[in-house]
């Protein structure tokens, strides 16, 4: 597996990732309804910020992140991401690799830490990957999303000091 | 004082409460460069938020707020608000109307509760009104937000539940 800059081309495959991830609502506040054009504006971040794609030796898309600042102005030292991995790609190890290159990155761009704004609390691989990478649960909002199977259930923020 | 839904011609008198509040840099994570033309993309919260304007008997502009879903899509039954007073105008409970008018609609449009993601910690005028008004502290990101005099203070995530 690579992980390495999106470009165009990888469109095609990254959507119906994203479009999985959304419309099976457990886990992102997107909108369901989001079309492709939508969901590019949102998923591609514009610099300082990136958009990865993970890859396997065939080419085929595992997973994509997006990184980039968590506020603009006095809030730009802080960054933040967001990862998905295709159904199909689950269990491997994407995720975590997509976040640990997502903080080697912020490191190495000069951040203060990483944030996380809205972790759904029963999203439980990721808060367990998250953790074991050095997030921690700053606070809790309950009943902030709404689940479709467990109805209200909390977002985390996390944080990773660097 | 009232405080009723902003209209366009309001905003030559907006605007440079906005430009006041953003390039002090003190509260607010904006971009301070931010021009008249992207703040004004920012503040009027489309429908089914507002941007609401409070204004003395004589029609000056005294502060403003904007209020509406804090996410989209599973989130999206918690509300936000944002409150900008004028400088001339603190001190004189403009804040606390605004927040009390925001509120109020919060609860009467159906929200399950009102989420703060980014308050500075050092804005203790504002984070006591919140309180005031029922919101409690989430939680704090350590050093998120660049303050010009203090340095790196803390931002509270502050919820009220409905």
């Amino acid at each position: 597996m690579e992980i390495r800059e999106f470009t165009d081309a990888d469109w095609p495959q990254v959507w119906p990732i994203l479009r999985a991830v959304i419309q099976a609502r457990d886990t992102y506040t997107y909108d369901q309804d989001m079309t492709s054009e939508q969901a590019r504006v949102i998923w591609l971040e514009p610099p300082p910020g990136q958009t990865v794609v993970a890859v396997d030796e065939g080419g085929v898309v595992l997973g994509t992140a997006k990184m980039g600042p968590n506020r603009p102005g006095p809030g730009s030292h802080v960054s933040t991401a967001s990862f998905m991995v295709g159904p199909q790609a689950r269990g491997k190890g994407v995720g975590s690799a997509l976040c640990r290159y997502a903080l080697d990155w912020a490191r190495s761009s000069g951040y203060a830490g990483m944030q996380f704004n809205a972790v759904t609390e029963t999203n439980r691989s990721a808060i367990e990957i998250y953790k074991r990478l050095g997030f921690a649960i700053v606070g809790t909002v309950p009943g902030a999303f709404e689940h479709p199977d467990l109805g209200r259930v909390g977002l985390h923020i996390m944080y990773c000091a660097f």
